[in-house]
C-alpha cells in the first residue's frame, strides 16, 4: 500500500484538461498496489483510476502495457481500459511521473480464496490468452529463467547454506531443462487473488497488467496453480487445482506438451516468486512502506511441485 | 497514509448485512488519514466511507464523534453522516475494530491554499460552532494546556537546550495565562486544509471530526489562522488572515474578549501542533508508514504570534 507521489491542484487540473471526462469531484489515494501510486478519481462522468508509474516500472514498457489493455478491452476482456486524451494519447505526465487514466472496474478481490473462484479464474486466464494472440507488440519476460540467477546472487548471503544449495540446484536444473517450444503469447504473469475482481460471485475483472509479457501460456497457468490452489497451511488443494485447470480448458485446451511440462513450470513459477520475495525481503527495511511477503511460503510450494509426477496430480 | 486492518470477505459481508445500503461492489483502502483505516465502499446504492478505528482513537470517544456528525449533518453542516444499521446503531465491530459507515462527501482538499479558500473556511467554522451549540454530549480537549507539559516532557531530551528552554517558558506562561472564560462549545480542533473539501471553488464539506471536543470557539479560529494563513516560507499572509476572520464574523461575530485573546490563543495553538509533531517526530521510526511532519514549522509560527499585539495584526 502506497502513494509515493502527491499531486497538486494545479497539476491535476492541467492533466484532466487534456481529457474529455468532466471535472474532478473527488481524488483519493488508494492504499493498494506496491509498485505505483494509484488514485481513485471521480468526475461528473463517473469513477476512474489514475496511475502514476513509479520507479519500479520502466517507462519504455508503458506503451506495451497500455496498448495491451486497449487491445484486450476491445476484445471483451474486462480489464482497465486506458482513457485517451483529446490528442489521442493515453500516456502523459502528472506530477513529474508518467501517468494514465483508466476505466474503473467494479468488484472486490477475494481476500479468502474459495473453490468457486478457481474455475472462473481458469476461464478468464484462457480468454486473456486467446484475446492477446493478435496483439502486435511484444515484451520479453524479464523474470523468467534468465532472470533468476541474478536475483539469487543478490540475496544468497542472507539465507542459510542448505537452502542456498537447494535454490542453486533448482536454478542449475531450470537453466538446462526449461522448455522453449511451448505455445506462447501474451501472459498476465501475476494473476494473484488481489488482481481478480468478483461481483456477486461472478468474475468481474482482471487488473494490474504491469508484469504482462510474452511467454508460454502454460507458464501463466502454472503461476495460477501457485496463486490460487494452495491453502493457508501450504497444502495443495487438488479440488481447486482441478477447477482451475478445467476452467482453463473449457476455453483453451492444453496441448500434450503443455500438460507434460506443467509440473516443471509450476515448480519454476514457485521459484520465481520465491526469488523476488527473497530479494524484496533482504532489500526492504523492516518498517518500510511496503509490506514484505514471506519467501518461505514459496519454498514449500516449490518442494511440492518437485514431487509431482504428472498433471493428474493437480487434480485433472 | 495507512490501512492498518485488513477486512476479510466474510467479515465485510456480515458487517454490511446489518445495513440497508445494498451490496458491496467495490471496497478500496484509502491512503489518507494516519489515525484510522479508511475504505471507500461503493454499493448498488452509491459510495460510502468505512472507517475502522485504530488504537489512537479511544473507543469511549466514538459515541461523541458519531453523535456529533449526526447532529451537525441534521443542522445542515456538510460533514460525513453516520449510516445507522437496521438496529439503529451507527457503531459496530468490523475485523475486530470499532467501525462505522458514513456518507461519502464529494470534493477535493486543496493541496495549495489560495486566498479564495480562507473566507469560506471561516464561514464554515462559524457555522459549525453555531450548529454544535445544542449538542448534548461533551468531550474535554485532551490536547489543551494541561496536555502540553506531558507531551513536552516525553520529547525534550531530543531537542537542543535553547529550544527546550523556550518551549518550557511557553508552557509556564500558558499554564498561568490561558483564558478560561471565553465562549465555548464544540470545536473541530483540527481544521487543516486536508480536512476541508472544495468542489468547483465552493466549500463542499468538512471531514475528520476525531479531534472534536469542547473548548473556546476562538481557539478553533486560532487553529485555522495557523493552518490556513501562513505561506510555505512560514510568513503570515494577512490578506488570508483577514479573509478567514471576516468569513467567520459574517456568521458569528467575535466578542471583545475573544478578539483580545486571539493572539495568545494562536500562539497556544502553534505550541499545541509543535508539541504533537515533536512527540510524533521523536517517537516514529524514520521509515515508518506514517509521514512525519516537521515540528520546526510551528516554532516559526509560535514566534510570529508571540510578536502580535492585537487582532488587527492578523488583518482584521
Amino acid at each position: 500500500m502506497a502513494v509515493y507521489t502527491e499531486v497538486s491542484d494545479a497539476e491535476l487540473e492541467a492533466f484532466l484538461a487534456e481529457y474529455d471526462i468532466g471535472e474532478a469531484d473527488s481524488f483519493k489515494g488508494i492504499a493498494e498496489g506496491v509498485e505505483n501510486s494509484n488514485y481513485l478519481l471521480t468526475t461528473t462522468k463517473g469513477p476512474y483510476f489514475v496511475t502514476l508509474y513509479e520507479k519500479r516500472v520502466d517507462p519504455a514498457d508503458l506503451p506495451f502495457f497500455l496498448g495491451l489493455m486497449d487491445h484486450l478491452a476491445a476484445r471483451g476482456i474486462n480489464c482497465p481500459q486506458p482513457i485517451h486524451g483529446r490528442d489521442g494519447k493515453a500516456l502523459r505526465t502528472l506530477a513529474g511521473r508518467p501517468a494514465a487514466i483508466t476505466t474503473f472496474l467494479h468488484g472486490l478481490w477475494p481476500r479468502r480464496i474459495l473453490l468457486s473462484h478457481c474455475g472462473p479464474v481458469g476461464e478468464a486466464l484462457a480468454a486473456l490468452h486467446l484475446a492477446g494472440r493478435d496483439f502486435a507488440m511484444t515484451r520479453p519476460n524479464a523474470l523468467s529463467v534468465a532472470g533468476w540467477r541474478p536475483l539469487f546472487d543478490a540475496s544468497r548471503r542472507h539465507i542459510d547454506a542448505a537452502e542456498a544449495g537447494e535454490l542453486q540446484a533448482e536454478i542449475d536444473f531450470f537453466e538446462k531443462s526449461w522448455p522453449r517450444e511451448l505455445p506462447a503469447g501474451v501472459i498476465h504473469a501475476d494473476l494473484f487473488n488481489d488482481n481478480v475482481l468478483f461481483l456477486h460471485e461472478k468474475l468481474s475483472g482482471l487488473i494490474d497488467f504491469y508484469f504482462a509479457c510474452n511467454d508460454a501460456f502454460a507458464y501463466d497457468v502454472a503461476i495460477c496453480l501457485n496463486a490460487w490452489c494452495f491453502e493457508p497451511d501450504k497444502s495443495f488443494n487438488a479440488t481447486k487445482g482441478r477447477a482451475l485447470l478445467q476452467g482453463y480448458e473449457r476455453v483453451r485446451p492444453l496441448g500434450a506438451e503443455e500438460r507434460k511440462f506443467l509440473p516443471l513450470l509450476a515448480r519454476g513459477a514457485a521459484l520465481r516468486f520465491l526469488l523476488t520475495r527473497l530479494y524484496d525481503w533482504v532489500h526492504t527495511p523492516k518498517d518500510a512502506l511496503v509490506k514484505r511477503k514471506d519467501p518461505q511460503e514459496y519454498l514449500a510450494k516449490l518442494r511440492f511441485h518437485r514431487g509431482i509426477a504428472s498433471i493428474t496430480d493437480y487434480g485433472l
